[in-house]
């Protein structure tokens, strides 16, 4: 079994439909889509059509009742499993059973590469969003010639 | 209460510190300490002296007891609140009861800037580390534009 987790203030939109549902998708935006990604971040569900809005195309797919960004490039479909609470967040854990990626983003072996998904990173102190950045080694590896 | 969390497999012996002694540090390494964090990853304590190994040097604080590395940029020191079983991980949350952060990596309003801490970003799937990259905009602001 292979997990996903995700985040979410009790006082969100979002909080309930995972809760009801049972499921959720976690939905990895590229840097392109950073305007859009700040819009979903900002704005509630309860108020705003998020979809609309940004352009952007919700999916439903068979396996989870959640709707997945066709535009974002990695989507990770999930079956709630647990709840814990932590502070002011309810982190939620599932069992990831599908995972969606566009062929662009594959590396080498098949698998999302980081350099071709380019996620955002967010810093809540400063809030800013940031890119990855440059290669900086092998894990596993680079360590190897420490001793 | 501010919060911080980190997880592991059971297996470590770091698991067995933090269980015992209740407390847990987040040490996070920059850019420069790459080699030496990925060496820190995949030795065990059980074994090795990482310290020695890589030249880095452990710290006691009264605060929290386990050391932290006094290179690092940036420290979380943590007393232990819950742990929960995530997969073959195991996630402690704690409270954070104090950060320690060089001068050289505060931004504009004395919090820590991750352009200046310079974290390395891991994908577990590529087994790569990356630096940060370019600032792609302010959070809570740049999303305000879209409707």
């Amino acid at each position: 079994m292979v997990i996903g987790s995700s985040s979410l203030r009790k006082a969100t939109y979002t909080y309930g439909n995972i809760v009801g549902r049972k499921a959720f998708k976690i939905n990895v935006p590229s840097e392109a889509h950073v305007r859009a990604a700040d819009y979903i971040g900002i704005v509630s569900g309860r108020t705003a059509d998020k979809f609309a809005d940004t352009g952007l195309t919700p999916v439903r797919s068979a396996l989870v009742d959640a709707p997945y960004v066709v535009e974002f490039p990695l989507v990770l479909e999930c079956r709630l499993l647990d709840m814990f609470e932590i502070g002011l967040h309810t982190q939620f854990v599932g069992e990831i059973l599908d995972v969606k990626a566009e062929e662009s983003v594959l590396g080498e072996k098949g698998l999302p590469d980081i350099e071709k998904v380019r996620p955002i990173l967010f810093d809540p102190e400063i809030r800013t969003y940031h890119g990855v950045g440059r290669l900086l080694g092998s894990a596993y590896s680079i360590g190897k010639t420490v001793r």
